[in-house]
Parts: structure tokens; sequence; C-alpha cells
């Protein structure tokens, strides 16, 4: 990896910018040089990377042709607008936001599916899946090598920073109000999420299916290449800052044996499986960490073709901006 | 219902006791005395009972003699201690803290299984099971009396007052220390559970199952007389003050379609159905009522056998303190 990549990342003020922009340098990212982008509103604020204070710059104005890869952190409108004109320019492109379908920019994760960009051809468009696929999928991938997965049912509890630093915002907002007595009037959701649930994370359509777990299923559809796998998902937004957390249960077509399943996961580099007995957190275990953390490990009662788990990963870090830059990573090794 | 009954209450400083004493006025429960005890220490408090200030007395003192029907919300060791006196004295027991087992005190849920009573002879010794048992008992019962369930699986997300009073003061403590970023030293909980949420709650056994969750199933199977039925659970500890919500999704033995299970749950007197595309939640919902809310009712992904459905009610009243009044005024209406 002598080379080194012109880089563009839209987004660069945002949460998971700004641990882009961490990992790049973290990891010694072959980065020549490095963009730094948003919109017209924070052009003019600079960030510190490798030791120098980069300026950010409005995306609308940005000549996609001196980059080799442009990472999209900026919500689905930016990346409709702006991806074509990357693609168009030749650049490589890694979507966080979810803007294209996945025929249009596969979603990958590098330890799982790193085969499926083979088959693509330049300038590649790939994305990265919502954060809990990323969780589901580095956790069934090794079980699913030696079983038939029959059923999924998950139970994923989101971090309020999956709606960005509005989010992060918000809810500290609302628990200062509530803790000092003082009537509260709910922003950016429609009601209470301050010691509070949400069953229900985005729009829903006419079935009652929120589009967040229809795409979830089939994010984890395709990344798993099962998919005719059946999964109930269900998103619950939860008043957590940073850090999502997944209760699921999983139904094998025969016996999975509880030390098959703690063998097949306990190799692999990008889990953590907790000790028996103890059990990981979003606020203890996940926050600023790189791997997902996997506790509860248990057989179904009376069930030895059901296990249960619980798993916990930091939504921003290896859920977006780690697993982008692992796609990145990707690309330079075997394509770019 | 011309009759009147001398009432003990044990563990009545408590949350559950407060709000035991709040239901049997508001619903004119035929009491002659209301004996209200607790431990030594809260001896001499007193409670507001139909315009007159009633006395709370040291249980180790009490002649239970005096008294038709006990409750006891005190914890399993006090309940360990006194039911057994109340019991030889003649006294029917209806007790909350789940210190006694399935086959000394079946669990009841009024609305579900009544008639598990007739069987009985007195003095009476029933239990009120974990709030999410009389939630999804409630809930589950109209369903299955139309078709087979095959699998249930749940996420319990319970509230801090299942901890009693202790627990809501710790969670404001917590959340006030953490805004106020002050250092954070756990305490009742082992770790923080402000702004988090915690995947065990109380003690797991060698196979990694909760004894709660454990007990979950079994008291679910007993109410609704489904020993077989097959059940994953996992309760977890979030950081909300009143009202669990449960994430369930279940099976049946074949096609359940979403008009019939709605027209089932929506007949139930116990149940609010809400509004397509709207859901209930704990704190906008659940918190002081009487009802069991259910919402996201929607079928599975490809799959008519699978429903998926969330529920939130008051695990203090509903689940706990309301549930006991109803298994009392069965007891007097047909047994006493
Ligand atoms: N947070 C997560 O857990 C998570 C996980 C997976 C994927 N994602 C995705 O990652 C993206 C960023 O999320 P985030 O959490 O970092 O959100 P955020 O903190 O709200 O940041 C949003 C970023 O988008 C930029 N932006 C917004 N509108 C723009 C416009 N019209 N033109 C140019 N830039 C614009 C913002 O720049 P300004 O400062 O100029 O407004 C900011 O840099 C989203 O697409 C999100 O869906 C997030
Ligand atoms: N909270 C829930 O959601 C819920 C739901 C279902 C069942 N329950 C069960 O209901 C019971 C009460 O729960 P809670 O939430 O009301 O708890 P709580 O607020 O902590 O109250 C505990 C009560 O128990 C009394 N008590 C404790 N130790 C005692 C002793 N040695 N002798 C006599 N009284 C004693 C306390 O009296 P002092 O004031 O004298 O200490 C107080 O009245 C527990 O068994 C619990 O498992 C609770």
């Amino acid at each position: 990896m002598s080379q080194s990549f012109a880089i563009a990342l839209i987004g660069a003020t945002g949460l998971v910018g700004e641990t882009l922009i961490e990992l790049l340098e973290e990891r010694e990212f072959p980065v020549s040089t490095l963009h730094l982008l948003a919109s017209a509103e924070s052009a003019g604020q600079s960030f510190a990377f490798r030791g120098k204070n980069l300026r950010v710059r409005d995306v609308a104005e940005f000549d996609f042709s001196q980059v080799k890869i442009a990472f999209f952190a900026a919500g689905e409108a930016v990346t409709r607008s702006f991806a074509p004109r990357a693609q168009a320019a030749g650049c490589a492109v890694i979507d966080l936001s979810g803007a294209l379908l996945l025929d249009e920019a596969p979603r990958i994760v590098p330890e799982v599916n790193a085969s499926a960009v083979a088959g693509l051809k330049p300038p590649y468009v790939l994305a990265s899946p919502l954060s809990p696929v990323v969780m589901l999928a580095c956790v069934l991938a090794p079980l699913v090598r030696e079983h038939t997965l029959q059923r999924l049912t998950v139970m994923a509890a989101l971090a309020i920073s999956q709606r960005g630093r509005e989010g992060v915002t918000e809810l500290a907002r609302q628990t200062a109000e509530l803790l000092n007595a003082r009537p509260l009037e709910p922003r950016l959701f429609d009601r209470q999420v301050a010691f509070n649930l949400l069953a229900q994370v985005g729009l829903v359509d006419g079935e009652g299916q929120a589009l967040l777990e229809r795409r979830l299923v089939a994010e984890l559809q395709q990344v798993l290449t099962l998919p005719e796998l059946k999964v109930s998902a269900t998103c619950v937004q939860a008043p957590v800052f940073f850090g999502d957390s997944l209760s699921v249960s999983l139904l094998a077509g025969g016996p999975l044996p509880l030390a098959q399943a703690q063998a097949a996961l306990v190799g692999e580099s990008a889990l953590e499986l907790v000790e028996e007995g103890d059990y990981p957190t979003a606020v203890g275990d996940a926050v600023g960490q790189d791997a997902i953390y996997v506790g509860r490990l248990r057989q179904g009662l009376d069930d030895a073709t059901e296990l249960n788990l619980w798993i916990t990963s930091d939504n921003v870090r290896k859920g977006a901006a780690l697993n982008a830059v692992q796609i990145a990573e990707l690309l330079i090794k075997h394509y770019l």
C-alpha cells in the first residue's frame, strides 16, 4: 500500500463525519489529501487531521474529479444530489445514508461479504448498511457457516445518536427539563423520548411495517447472502446517547449447541464475547470501541434449536464510520 | 356484595402498597377495616383512605386472625415469613412478591384464568404474576382462543420502578449526576443504568438463564394453561421510571390474519388497541392507567403465521396492584 488516495468526506461536521476523520488518522489510511465537505453553513469550520487544521468546504462547489474515494455521511438527500456527480467523475462512492437501492449500492460488511465487491466494475458504488445490520451480520456469519438459520427475531434498541447531533442534543435537553420539573415540549421527536421507549422509528407503511425495519431485513439478507431468511425486526428508539443494543433470538434448522456457537463466535476478530454470567452494555462497553460485544448467549428453554443473545456496539463507530473505512480499505487493497 | 371485609396490606409504604390503597378506595372495594403494615421502621407513618388517616404498623406484631384477605407486597422474605401465619389464621393470601411456588400459589390474571380458583380450597393462597405476564396473558388469551400458538419471543423492557422506590430514586440520582458531569458511583445496580440498557435483570443460573425469565415463562404457561408453550424471554432493565414495554413476536400453527387478530383484541376490556400508524409508550399512555396498551400490530414479512406487536402498561398499577385487587374482587364475589 505505498500508493495514497485523495478522499472526500461529505458530512464532515456530523457525528459520523467526525469519527471518519479520527479513524482515517488512527488506522493510518493512505490519504494524500482529505477534503472535508458539508453544507454552505458550516463551510469555514476546521478539524484537525494529522496535526494540521483542515477547512470544511461547501459540497455544492466541490469538483469530485480531484478524489478517488468519497464517503457520503450527510443524509439521503445529499447522497441523491451528489453521489451521481462523484460517480460520473470516476470516484468510488461509499454511502452511509441508505439513499441508494440495494442493487445500485450493495451493502458491504467487510468481515462478512467482502467477496461481493469482486463481481462489480468501477466506479464502485458501495454502501455501509444500517448499524444493527453491521452488528447482526458479524455475529450471524460465523454461525451461518455451520448451521442453517430458519428464523431470526431482533429487537433493536437504537441510540439517539442515530438521529445525529440534533438527536443527542434533544435527549439531553428533554432530560434536563424533566429533572427540573419544567414542562416538556418535544422537538425532533413527536413525543417524550427521555425516560421512555418509542416503538416506532421513522415512517410506517400501510401494512404497519416500518421502512427502517424493512430496510434492516433486506440489507441483512443481502450481506449474509440469505435472501430467503425469515426475519422479524422491531426497531425501538431508546433514551441512550451512543450504542445500539440488540436482543436476538434465532432458530436453526437443527440443534445448535451452545458450545458450538461459543466456539464459532470466540474466534471472530470483530467480536468480543463477554464472560459467562456477565453482559455488555452500550455505555459500559460499546461506546468509543471498535468491537461488537456479545453476551447473554444461551440456549432456548427446552429447545436445542434456539439460541438467544444480546449484542451491543457503537452505532456511530463500528455501525457506521468504521465499517465504511473498512470498505475503503478493502477497495484500495484489491480494486483501486 | 353487601358484606364487607377486613383487609391487611403488607408493604403499605411501598410503590405497590400505595397504589393498592388508592385502588381499594377508587374501586369501592368493600373494606370494613384496612390494616396498613410494613417494617418496624415505617410504623407510625400514615396514609389517607376514604377521608381518614390510617397508621402504618409493624407486620411482625400483627394478628392475622383479624382479617379475611392479606395482600403481600413487601418482597419475598416478608411473604416467606408471614404468609404462613396469615394462612394458618384462615386468611386469604394474595402474594405479589413471587416468593411462593406456582403450585403453592397459582398465578391468577382474572381476565384470563379466573376459573383456576374454582378447584382450590380455602384458605386461598393466590399470586399475582410478574407484570409482563399480566400484560402478555391479557393480550394472548383472546388470540389463543382461536389460534394455536407455536412460539413466542418476548423482549421485556422493565421500568426501574420494578425495583421499588429505591430504583426510582437511583435512576433520578444517576441521571442528575451525569447531566451535571459528576463522576458516577452506581448504587443498587452494579453499573450505570441511566442512558443505558442492562441486558440482565437479577440472577442468572449456570445455563445463562435469568431466574426472572424462567419465572416469566413458567407463570405465563400457567396463566394461559399452555404448559408446553415455547417462549423465548429476555428481560432488560430500561431507564424508564414507570411502565413496562414489551416487543412481542408470535408464531401460530397456521395463518393468523391481521384483521382477525385486531378483531380479537379490540373487544377485550383490559386492552386498548391504539390506532393504526400510532403506537403507545410507557410515559405517554401507560403511566397511571388501568389499561394494557397494544400497538404496532403487524403481520410478519411474507409470513402469515407470524404476528408482531408492542405492549405497554403500568407495571405498578395494572402489572401489580390492580391485578391483585381484581383477584380479591374475584375472591369476594365467588369464594369468600
Ligand atoms: N449516527 C448514526 O448512528 C449513523 C449510523 C449509520 C449511518 N448514519 C448516516 O450517516 C449520515 C450522517 O449522520 P450523522 O449522525 O453524522 O448526522 P449529523 O450529526 O446530523 O451530521 C449530518 C452531516 O450532514 C451534513 N449535511 C446536512 N445537510 C447537508 C447539505 N444539504 N449539504 C451538505 N451537507 C449536509 C451536515 O453538515 P452541516 O454541519 O453543514 O449541517 C453534517 O456534517 C446520515 O446519512 C445517517 O443516516 C448515521
Ligand atoms: N414495583 C413493581 O413494578 C412490582 C410489580 C409486581 C410486583 N412487585 C412486588 O411488590 C412488592 C413491593 O414492591 P414495591 O415496588 O412496592 O417496593 P418498594 O417501593 O421498595 O416497597 C417495599 C415495601 O415492602 C416493605 N418492607 C420491606 N422490608 C420489610 C420487612 N422486613 N418487613 C415489613 N415490610 C417490609 C417496605 O416497608 P418499609 O417502608 O417499612 O421498608 C415497603 O412498604 C415486591 O415484592 C415486588 O417484587 C412490584
